[in-house]
């Protein structure tokens, strides 16, 4: 039975642990801003220590026990009992690890991330290729200890979007390729939509200013957010009302930095929409990966994209950039953030190929796991995907292998989440356009109706119920990735008048 | 003996230390420039409890107990025997403060602080007023359990700047008064100088810009520094090669964030200059908090302030603000940043009348803490004291008793440091222009050749030695307040045309 002294050492565990993970969030969010490069090696070392202490409180063997005990309690609450669920997952996940090797990958993710910047910034895959060789040992060595009877890209997708694996992830991707492949050449062999004027020099405190006022128009305040700069954006969070986002800025890209805005709030509402009284336990955060970029391509894709979006945003953007967008008008802007084109760079992808960027990792990151593929000369064979399957050239490592940062810490199996996020977003949105007018919100400056929807439906869950409960409940249906692909189909057949 | 195993023990001390001063380092540089609002209570309340996991560890008895012993080996070289004697002494300073009041005055300290950002921003001392009772209570609690014979005040004054106390200072303050009062009345009878032009609108995207060239003059970069923004401008530092500064951009005051932020850089670049072999333990800080406002000062005022740092510097504004400063010469611009003019804000205050701002702190303290003066009605007092003391009418709170952060976190004792620190920068720089051409250094662009003097006479000790030993080593000479009054005498002598 689970006493009032047990359910206090409960808490008490749990605010320990959520005072490391605050340190850790706001340490790790510093290094990818604003952190001076100097310091790196005096602060990984001394920010792996601090993990190792997390570590040994998530791994206390006597609050396993309680949770073990706690998860299939009868007489507790189903929140409680779902988080002391989901906590004794984690545990069991890490535990398994010694925690000097703990501790060590923790450090060396850390060089992984200087390494990778280094690289990127030097256009040199030579710099980053050992880190990312040493990555790939370390996250085989961890998942060996589970013992686990699954295949170990198997166990890595289960991870980050629980239920999946490579089987059914094949499927997913044969479906796209199916519909989608066609869809391009169809697109390719169309009249080709002016985007040019996107590309001018657009100054980089303009799109700042501009930025603020869209910030604004999202609700990102300072009384629950911040935005700062990096190279490769990401969004982080401390608790419900400290969410940080970023964005990059290009002086020759003006949408760039404002749909990479976009997304990133969409990952921070989702956090920050959470049900208040789940505040600092596991419950407050999003579900999956899978769910979490849904929330950030429906932000970016499914509302950033539209006509009606850029009839509220477009007269804002203009008072910054009068010239470049003289007699742009808000359909011209739309089409032109929505050209369908296959490029270098997945971040700068459009909704219809971006999918085939996240298929050349798929491939590779389960090559790379079942020796087919190895990290030496991996900048080759990542260009030769994107040749078979992009048919363009890559011509640097910068714009090639280099670009994402995601396998510098050894996120492998994270990548596919994002296409899946992608489609999950198609089926929530085409509900709550059935509820809402989405068009008349966004046009009439009323982004929150649309929010407000999302929480009711989905944020306010945190991860209360898995993925395929929360897609039920917000839908009425099970996942279904036609959805998806009737969107691209129609979204893009009318974009470029196909017949 | 100190066997190998106890230096470990030591040095994994160290190390444990470091990694909780480094986290509590950016949580506190995050939460005074960007950290959301609504966070403050979820992070304050882990902030403490981190703080009292590194009070755990500062005050471990084993420690002490080889810290003691450290500090008086003859077999220990130096360096070492040094730091265990600075370890030693903030321990006994720590560990007399029951754990859980330590933590609990940890959040006071940062709730005080939020309290104090609020009351400046809605110009309300009634919302600062019980934060402030209870910072002081809290503080003479804590003092109590010393149980030294030293008085409450001086135990303070002499945690800041060691070897200080009320009767010296009132001995330095006095000599003060002595010789600056009648200066500053010769002052305001003379012809006035024209500033006017540094008040003009300046927008605060230019003065941006020109900050970015003059962190680059300042040999301030990203290897090992970061400036941000802040309400009450600061520095902050995780290791040598990782300091962060803060500024504050004010739109119609060009001088303001200028100043500043060459203020901050001196305090950073003391820490950055130190000894690497220190780095990451005691002795790599600044010795004093005195010693650490004289670097700053030395900056600001005595390079920052004069012809030849404008002589460089002037071209570089006017680029950003051509129409304002059109016809402005350098020893003009200098003139207009050194008026001399009785004012209301202490950061703003030129050198001649800024040790009167910190007069009325220090008068104010001394009575805050023999019970002569109450926190309520402070604002009143404070009033009376700039009227008595500086012949102004303060019109506002935010003008006023909130214009500084310091009392928020209790740092009682701190201000007098401040006089004393400008004091020691005249000694300093008068041994420095003794030896090099500092107005050639400046003028050139080379600034590093000052920061060079000041490392190999002062910076390169850290803590090493005491500051009326490192003021022997630099210049020569015991400290003598009189390098500061005929300093201050000549300069305004000169700039008003005095007879």
């Amino acid at each position: 039975m689970i006493t009032e002294e047990k359910l206090q050492a409960y808490n008490d565990w749990l605010f320990r642990k959520s005072a490391y993970d605050m340190a850790l969030s706001i340490i790790m969010t510093d290094k990818m801003t604003v952190a001076p490069s100097g310091g790196s090696a005096y602060r990984d070392a001394r920010t792996a220590y601090l993990s190792g202490e997390l570590f040994s409180i998530v791994t206390d063997p006597a609050i396993i026990e309680l949770l073990k005990e706690m998860k299939d309690d009868p007489d507790l609450d189903g929140d409680t009992k779902r988080a002391a669920y989901l906590y004794y997952k984690d545990a069991m996940a890490t535990m398994c690890i010694p925690k000097e090797e703990f501790i060590a990958a923790e450090e060396l993710m850390n060089k992984s991330y200087d390494a990778w910047l280094e690289a990127k910034t030097k256009n040199d895959y030579s710099i980053f290729e050992p880190y990312l060789k040493k990555v790939i040992e370390t996250k085989k060595k961890h998942y060996s200890y589970r013992n686990s009877d699954m295949d170990l890209y198997d166990q890595m997708l289960d991870d980050f979007e629980p239920g999946m694996n490579r089987e059914k992830y094949d499927v997913f991707f044969n479906a796209l390729k199916e519909r989608l492949v066609p869809l391009i050449r169809r697109v390719e062999e169309a009249e080709q939509i002016d985007d040019s004027f996107l590309y001018q020099h657009y100054d980089i405190e303009g799109q700042k200013r501009y930025c603020a006022d869209l910030l604004k128009y999202l609700h990102f305040d300072s009384d629950w957010g911040y935005q700062n700069e990096t190279e490769h954006p990401f969004t982080n969070w401390v608790c419900e009302n400290d969410c940080r986002t970023t964005t990059k800025y290009i002086e020759n890209n003006v949408a760039s930095a404002i749909l990479s805005t976009v997304h990133e709030v969409g990952h921070a509402t989702y956090e920050h929409d959470c049900d208040d009284k789940y505040d600092g336990m596991i419950l407050s955060e999003g579900i999956s990966s899978g769910m979490h970029e849904s929330q950030s391509r429906l932000f970016e894709n499914y509302l950033g994209r539209t006509v009606a979006f850029w009839e509220y945003n477009l007269p804002l953007l203009k008072k910054q950039f009068p010239e470049q967008l003289k007699d742009v008008t808000p359909e011209q802007f739309t089409a032109a953030v929505n050209v369908a084109r296959c490029s270098l760079v997945r971040t700068e992808a459009d909704e219809l190929t971006y999918p085939l960027h996240i298929l050349v990792r798929y491939e590779i990151e389960k090559g790379l796991f079942d020796g087919s593929i190895s990290t030496e000369g991996l900048d080759q064979t990542w260009n030769e995907m994107y040749k078979k399957y992009l048919g363009v050239d890559v011509p640097s490592a910068r714009e090639g292998i280099l670009q994402d940062v995601h396998w510098s810490d050894g996120s492998f199996g994270y990548f596919p989440t994002y296409a899946l996020g992608s489609a999950f977003s198609a089926q929530f949105t085409a509900k709550m356009r059935e509820e809402i007018d989405v068009d008349e919100a966004l046009r009439s400056g009323h982004f929150e109706i649309c929010v407000d929807w999302l929480k009711e439906h989905i944020h306010k869950y945190g991860c209360r119920y898995d993925a395929d409960e929360i897609m039920k409940i917000a839908t009425g249906k099970a996942f279904d990735v036609n959805y998806y692909l009737d969107y691209l189909e129609e979204k893009y057949t009318k974009l470029y008048h196909l017949k």
